[in-house]
């Protein structure tokens, strides 16, 4: 086949929710030219990535073709979608596109790892468009929970696709554009070949509510309280941030922003011009010397993350200030999935201290900044797409998507990452299948998950770590006793005596019977001594240790 | 103080959901004659305690005063407050007291152990009482969510005690006895000295709904399933249990269950004969011969664990049997806090497979075996006691079953583990503070949750383990350079030289700087190699591994 052809492949965010990265191409195969919409991050879990800071999604793909990428584009400034950006501008090298406020949350993370400030450019918003190769982009406002989010307009040699971005169907968002569906209307006037779209939140059946109906509540709960207001939210929700501080202000208390990412996102708020009239803050310093009563303070830990303000609250004084009994924290947020454990922890570390703790189980003070199912539909309506292909969710989204998709008699394509579908013709269909993966970014360095470093962290977690060390004398014999060291295993087992001493006792005998050919044989000598180590930790301790071998030879 | 005194000490599940442990006490102080109500198991988790099986309360206190237990009693067999009990017999060696069915499940776990089978007693319901020292213990049948579910009627010196072990308000429960407000009026006739009060549901604003609000939609929605239906529940609740396979059969279908609890539970109930008219039931290797469409599965794993029988479904074949495209898994159960992650990977293994994964958000196919608010409040107004002490809860769940006491005029007493409360006089007060914690079923070890093995194996999961080997000769001169190994780091740091060749270089180097002193002083070399190592990968990784250093003399 040597015609051109159009190309879309999810490299992350389709079959999780998290680590947005997605590549459309035209030309003819493999000499397409590529861009790429958003390279996000996802967060560890003791689980299954202990030890690691942050996931991307494998871009090898990429990589080997990055001659042929164009640009990148960013459609908001959430982690998920703008976090994997820095971490991977070294082996991308290519200009990135996002509105104002993005771009500035952008440039901060690019220069933290001292890349040009200027590979990052401010794009308006459509109908401009910016050219890139054969494509041309422009970014649609659409609401969600943060300023500027916005749909891409792409228009290709064969026709003109809309990826979604994140969105919520908000008319009235507070900050930032509402939702307009004239305007999606317009977009889709000569037809959309495609619509790539968030899934995330199609099990919700009725309609989302806007972030307008939050106001009213939390201004009635802040002005109910009588000691001080510990409030938190995602940080880069400037809209909720907002309100909660009007709402303090209007109880008559000072504003206090607590947490790094506060500060960040109101200061790229203001900066950027997306945020006005926000009351004045003062410091924590001052804040010491204001009445509890007289206090609001708006702090980062919504999803109970150990090091946040939040859980700093929870454990004791931060930055100078303490909680006491009849204060009260309010989540104006909702708990992520998998995250509970962290959340409930600080709830219950609130209820020691007599913090009253409102969380959203009344539905008044948080709402989602994603479309639910009928919000979905909506801008299925508003645009006639030909073809759905369901984005940002698990399996499961993505395949109730299709079914939402295919009720109204549109095509859905369930497409996973690696699944690359061909959208030249009249109807998707699958081109290839890429190898994808995850890679963690694990401390300095980047690592795949899939070799083995982090299973072997989860091993020695799980089994504990024994070290073995032999010394060999010139004649290959053993000279004195196997030396045994253990961590994270219990000093004792059933036999009562040390478990080293144990150990060292069965490699002793054990060593005593092998024969000078294993003795000469590093590789027989590691295997016999890991497996009798094992077994004898077994009986002992009904644990299989994970072992390191060290074999010192005089010789 | 001399005289006699009355007293309560939760040991484990007054700060948790989950490994309770309560002891009442009569006597003069520290001469109190004892009895134990529940010694149960919570479950471990990776983020704080990777690699152990279970966990139970710190029993130490117990321990010392073994001479003056006088009994353990068991309200029900579910795991947080029976799975203890074989664990503790040999330290405890009272004898133990339950219902029928519940000492069936009791005694299977003490053999487990080699423990003697006539150690569990049956009893009778209430009025019968065992007598045991000062008390008088009857079980009052109360409905929850498993058969034979009791609260203890504690008669002592200074007056009744209720401890209502699990429950909920339920007429009509399906199996086992319903919740009888007369028979606990009759109880409460010359006054409640104290209730000891099931939390777990206090924050549920609704009145619960009885286990006979759900055949009719279970069998409705089994009915309409075209495919296979495989099922999961607690194997505990018999009454579900009972529910499913009557609907499987009820829509032609043979039922076949999968997973050794859900085997177990269903023996056990129809050995004691709390469970009547269980359909029958075919074997996995029969079912293979069976057309899909005529089968239902009951399988353990509701809450997603690894080993369970629907996670081995998700992840393929399990005995001969295999999901596919077109069948329906229902989850007649909720995800318990903490556990969404394994609940919802398995969901995604079905929709790749796709099954049609049916859970309880239509709120139609399970109901909750604990009181909410209104069914507490009920329990209270019953019984009318002088105090309530809430108890099988976390800290806020306490707290919030005190200010629903308190809101009816009736004396709260907010009491987590440890602290002893002297129920002899009008109002009950704290007695002391007593160390508890958590012990660790670590393999065929109990260790301490404290001793530092569990954190060890967490820093290891987190930081990565390398091991450096240093030979010394006779001269106290490094003999060779020293060796470095590593466990679950990476091979490569930023210079992308190997880590191991940077350390060991960074280590040689010390060495050769090292004077005399240090190097003849095991203390000295350790902790100076040991820093070396861990700023060096710092350095190269980013990351300070745990280290174990060896160093081995040959004088």
């Amino acid at each position: 086949m040597s015609s051109e052809r159009l190309i879309y492949l999810p490299l992350g965010g389709a079959g999780e929710i998290g680590m947005n990265a997605y590549v459309y191409g035209y030309g003819a195969p493999e000499k397409e030219r590529l861009i790429v919409v958003d390279i996000g991050v996802a967060f560890p879990d003791m689980d299954t990535s202990p030890g690691v800071d942050l996931i991307i999604a494998d871009i090898d793909w990429l990589v080997k073709r990055k001659d042929r990428i164009e640009a990148v584009f960013v459609t908001h400034a959430h982690e998920d979608h703008v976090g994997g950006i820095a971490h991977t501008y070294d082996r991308l090298q290519a200009p990135i596109y996002a509105r104002k406020f993005t771009a500035n949350i952008t440039k901060r993370k690019m220069s933290e790892y001292n890349h040009p400030d200027d590979a990052v450019r401010i794009v308006g918003t459509f109908p401009h468009q910016v050219e890139a190769g054969p494509f041309k982009v422009g970014f649609q406002p659409i609401s969600h929970s943060i300023p500027e989010s916005s749909a891409l307009v792409i228009d290709t040699p064969v026709g003109r696709i809309v990826h979604s971005g994140d969105f919520k169907v908000d008319l009235t968002p507070g900050v930032g554009e509402p939702f307009d569906p004239a305007a999606f209307e317009a977009i889709a006037k000569d037809g959309i070949k495609a619509l790539i779209c968030d899934s995330t939140n199609v099990f919700s059946q009725l309609p989302g509510r806007s972030e307008a109906t939050l106001p009213e509540a939390i201004t009635e709960l802040v002005k109910s309280a009588e000691g001080m207001v510990v409030a938190t939210t995602f940080a880069s929700n400037v809209a909720r941030v907002k309100t909660l501080a009007i709402a303090g202000a209007a109880a008559g208390r000072s504003v206090v922003l607590l947490g790094r990412a506060m500060k960040r996102m109101v200061e790229a708020s203001v900066e950027t011009g997306v945020l006005k009239d926000f009351p004045p803050t003062i410091s924590p310093e001052q804040a010491r010397d204001v009445p509890r009563e007289n206090l609001l303070l708006l702090v980062t830990g919504s999803q109970g993350e150990r090091r946040a303000a939040s859980a700093q609250l929870a454990r004791g004084k931060y930055m100078g200030l303490q909680m006491k009994e009849g204060d009260m924290f309010l989540f104006s947020s909702k708990t992520i999935p998998g995250n509970e454990r962290g959340v409930i922890r600080i709830i219950n570390q609130f209820s020691e201290m007599g913090v009253d703790v409102v969380d959203d189980s009344s539905g008044k003070y948080h709402v989602s900044g994603h479309a639910n199912r009928p919000d979905i539909e909506t801008l299925h309506d508003v645009l006639k797409p030909q073809a759905v292909i369901p984005m940002h969710g698990e399996h499961r989204h993505l395949r109730e998507h299709v079914k939402v998709a295919e009720a109204k008699g549109l095509t859905g394509v369930l497409a996973v990452n690696g699944m690359m579908i061909d959208l030249s013709g009249n109807k998707p269909k699958v081109a290839e299948y890429i190898e994808t993966g995850r890679t963690y970014i694990d401390g300095s360095v980047q690592i795949g998950a899939m070799d083995g470093i982090v299973r072997d962290r989860i091993r020695m977690a799980l089994n504990g770590h024994m070290t073995i060390t032999v010394l060999m004398d010139e004649q290959d014999e053993p000279l004195g006793d196997p030396w045994v060291d253990t961590m994270g295993l219990p000093d004792n087992g059933i036999s009562n005596a040390p478990l080293t001493d144990v150990v060292e006792q069965d490699l002793s005998q054990w060593l005593g019977r092998a024969g000078a050919k294993i003795l000469r044989d590093d590789k027989a000598l590691d295997e016999g001594l890991r497996r009798v180590a094992r077994q004898s930790s077994h009986n002992e301790i009904g644990k299989k240790p994970e072992v390191t071998v060290v074999v010192s030879r005089l010789s």
